[in-house]
């Protein structure tokens, strides 16, 4: 059973691509009506430019029976034709430790995502039940970029010391409980310092990094700042950037790859320019 | 339109009840095997002696697309026979604002629920667009009682002063933006204390109170340190201590009601020593 680490380094060097796309679908931006048929066209415009598909939940679960059926199509879909590639669920889902225990059921078992993004209000222990699927991928929210994001994140915890932001306490405390290796953390890309002290928390953690793009994120701060040694441990997500990158049916398809690529290869000079080539 | 709170007010009165069941479906504990037919047969038995059904959704989700449409089934029997209890979501979703758009059209738009429990995360600004359904009932997560809860909601934020737990300001924020009169709380029933804490923070907030029987919470405690001035403004919420009261199929329906009857006593019997019957 391949770990969801070494899926992430294996497919990310197989690709040579940190770029993880998120699939949102919004039937207002949509170049195409139905979101089975838009997905299909996206990842098999992409699937070789990527390590990761991440589809956003609440795209799905808005659109009712049909998204859901549509989600499960484009899982089926991706499963096919790029086998190797990370599935990640975003739904951000978190609950007490009882309830967890369907979460993760049905993101894993039932859904067959490889990894997963969840939410630890309810404290580290409440997401055992998810670290207990040790090849699966248990992505904790961490920081976000928002306006708000620091009325809770930022709150200082005092250690002793004249203490941290309950940020970057989160992402030491999941360092601490990763001995199943299957634990990573989402960092916004607004603000690449901290992902740098995330990082510097939480060495051996795979980091997703939304919000480069339509966020504002700078791309090339963020990656550094994001950047473990040895392996990357990073996925720059980018969804409506690249799937929107055209409205029009007849080169949606063809602008995703070329918008997909060009991220790809933002990424790579990166990654040469740090003396990182793949 | 009726509002959230006129709502919960007007069927807790009708009903005399300020119990909530919820449906936490379980084909391990069921008494008969389907998902829709379980549900609906609690709800014939109880829908009298409730103010409120709350689907738990993670236990939907964890059988896949048939429990999804389990959950529509319920949605739908309960709006036929019961259509003035409040119908709860509890998902306890939460994103960035941009996303909290699609969760908020989920679960009251296309879903059609009338009130959701919402993760407060990304920080009070992340959930606007759960606010502006003014009609529906936003219950934000703020005190649960699992062991690693305090983790993150005993944090102190400093205020210049000593400084108050998370979750504490996290309660005062919330009636600071209750300017539509569609916000409430839920709190774990464990630590009386903490609901009287968060009650004089937030009066006149409905707070969900979960934890009752099943997690060991003590009824009197938690009902007293709940209740609000003016109207009761609490729900207190209980799953499996109801709903697998019996797990024969002959007689589960029927304890069901005892135990919905019995809990909706013994919480009139604490509203009358109050010197608040109905």
């Amino acid at each position: 059973m391949t770990g969801f680490r070494e899926r992430l380094e294996s497919i990310s060097r197989a690709n040579k691509s940190l770029v993880c796309i998120g699939l949102d679908p919004d039937p207002n931006l949509m170049a195409v009506p139905d979101v089975a048929d838009f997905n299909r066209a996206i990842v098999d415009a992409t699937a070789d430019l990527v390590c990761a598909f991440k589809p956003n939940f609440p795209f799905y679960e808005a659109l009712g029976m049909p998204g859901l059926r549509a989600l499960e199509q484009t899982v089926e879909h991706i499963r096919s034709v790029a086998p190797d590639v990370v599935l990640l669920a975003d739904g951000k889902r978190g609950d007490i430790g009882s309830t967890n225990e369907k979460y993760a059921q049905a993101l894993f078992t039932t859904w067959g995502f490889d990894a997963a993004t969840v939410n630890a209000y309810a404290g580290i222990e409440s997401l055992d039940p998810f670290f207990e699927y040790a090849d699966k991928g248990i992505i904790i929210w961490c920081r976000s970029s928002n306006p708000g994001a620091g009325d809770i994140q930022d709150i200082r915890v005092n250690d002793g010391s004249e203490g941290q932001p309950m940020y970057e306490w989160l992402a030491a405390q999941a360092a601490e409980r990763n001995t199943h290796g299957n634990i990573g953390l989402v960092v916004g890309a607004t603000y690449p310092e901290q992902l740098s002290a995330v990082r510097g928390r939480s060495p051996g953690l795979p980091i997703l990094i939304p919000g480069i793009g339509a966020q504002g994120g700078a791309l090339e701060e963020s990656l550094t700042a994001g950047l473990d040694s040895g392996a990357p441990n990073v996925l720059i997500s980018s969804s409506r950037g690249i799937t929107y990158a055209s409205r029009d049916e007849s080169d949606f398809a063809e602008m995703a790859r070329t918008a997909a690529s060009t991220l790809r290869d933002q990424i790579n000079e990166v990654l040469a320019a740090e003396g990182r080539p793949w």
